[in-house]
């Protein structure tokens, strides 16, 4: 168990700050020589990213840098060939990380418009790696030390997640982050909380009826460690999210407004259920400071310390 | 200016923490002399939460029980009688306040299925305050010293959110806040923040439309002192929701999961747009606690607070 880890970063969108927070936390990471480095980025945005922050790191055992082909670099502009380089850059790192436990991806923000321009029709990169992963049993999780939140549906619209909330897609969710929180986190038996969908949980059906119809059935096929449907706005506001290592949000905001206003950034975007070991900072791509040597990559390394964790607990967990 | 007001505080449902709570904040009241008391109470439930409580308020000038008729008391049960009292109490404190300036209402937590048992059919005191008042121009709002929030929409199930977010609906939402900010609470150039409704705030449509169908317009229409729709777990977590006086949430929980977890307590429900003004505490009966003499009253006292402040602003703004 005590062969050396390999962080895969991926750029993320050129455009953005991808290319200097990852270049920041890999200054950070070389002097401690705890794991090894893999960047995959074009060459040319690394010799400019290199000069941005001043960190120049040097091909030896311990980094690497895996080149997809220069870029057309716009700072602060989304296009064409950024989408199409994000998305190079992180069909890349999922290879590179694919067949190998001992390595992990941390992906940089890309940004769906970006994306879209350069015809690549999927909302996210956790969708992407699902897809590359062959499963459907994958799960939006945000990390941090002391709770962690999962999303029962994730970019799309309001209006089609009452439809989308069947009793079989809430328990398909919650088998995977069962399993996640088992395998990659070494919770053998946790405490998960499922959020209501409506004000106040539906009170009693008075105010929607997706929580008797779908939910509680749900939850009381999993049984012990599994509660809920909690009303949201009293889940926070009474402090219930503590008595918990996870909660199951019915939605994005639902699960990221509170996630946010707890963690103050120091959050980390986990997607369970894929084949391979994937972390990213909780925030976007940032035009408007990018690359102006401004940007913050605390949670991009806190990132990688998540994703040695999980990658450490998943060989454990294998090895029985 | 100078005439001392009258708080008017209803039992909300006996059968939960109203009466204690309301009880608690009039013993406090009563010493510092600032304003008259009248409180609307089946008169068997006041002398059982005067023992209770160890607090016997004298009638005298300025306190007085308005007795509803006596009503079985059921601790912790809601039933069809609690129901019919809290609803008779609502009644007659919007009667006493309806037509003097020098009153303000403070209403105790009522039971929704208590009122159906009853069969009374309004979700809430807000929504039979407005048919009261004749008008459909009111909004809830939730107040604190740092920032206030209020709703679009209130008790309705998220499947029915989409379609009751019409143009005319949000600019009839922000019409009515942006008078209250003006006449309840003395701001006369409000900046006010509207949240989106879809993840990300529909990212450019790709993530939903009502931002670009339904939102957009009204905000531009408006022009200064409105902006957004701001992406909500961003707006939270990036703290922008301190440049604003108020924000506009989409949805009940979207409004309330930041704030009850900012204002931890210590927030007061506010309807704006109503002939009298009435606020109360952001909590509901706790019927888990009722009678055990256990209650916090802070949130009630708080609501007494901002019930003499509004009732002092309106009366300043009317007077030019």
């Amino acid at each position: 168990m005590s062969s050396t880890l390999t962080g895969v970063f991926t750029c993320g969108d050129i455009n953005g700050i991808g290319p200097e927070i990852t270049l920041k936390a890999i200054g950070k990471l070389i002097p401690a020589k705890k794991i090894n480095i893999k960047l995959v980025m074009p060459a040319n945005v690394f010799e400019e990213v290199k000069r941005l922050t001043g960190i120049y790191p040097e091909p030896d055992g311990q980094f690497e840098l895996i080149d997809i082909g220069n870029c057309d670099l716009n700072p602060g502009i989304p296009s064409k060939a950024s989408g199409r380089a994000a998305f190079e850059a992180l069909k890349t790192g999922y290879a590179l990380c694919e067949d190998d436990h001992h390595s992990f991806l941390v992906t940089a923000p890309i940004s769906k418009y970006a994306l879209k321009l350069a015809g690549i029709n999927f909302p996210g990169h956790t969708e992407m790696l699902a897809e590359w992963s062959g499963t459907d049993k994958f799960v939006m999780m945000f990390l941090s030390d002391n709770f962690k939140c999962a999303l029962a549906t994730i970019h799309i619209p309001i209006s089609l997640v009452p439809a989308a909330l069947t009793g079989e897609n809430i328990e398909r969710c919650l088998t995977t982050v069962k399993a996640s929180l088992n395998r990659d986190f070494s919770i053998s038996d946790p405490n998960i909380a499922l959020l209501g969908l409506n004000p106040h949980a539906g009170e009693n059906g008075l105010i929607g009826t997706e929580e008797i119809d779908q939910i509680s059935g749900v939850i009381e096929r999993f049984g012990k460690g599994v509660e809920g449907p909690f009303p949201a706005d009293a889940f926070f506001g009474r402090k219930q999210y503590l008595n918990f290592d996870i909660y199951l949000a019915m939605y994005h905001d639902q699960g990221l407004i509170p996630f946010k206003l707890l963690t103050s950034g120091s959050g980390v975007n986990y997607t369970a259920g894929l084949k391979i070991v994937r972390t990213s900072p909780d925030h976007g791509t940032a035009f408007d400071i990018a690359w102006q040597n401004k940007a913050d990559a605390s949670s991009i390394i806190k990132s990688v310390d998540w994703g040695k964790r999980i990658c450490f607990n998943r060989r454990l967990f294998d090895a029985g």
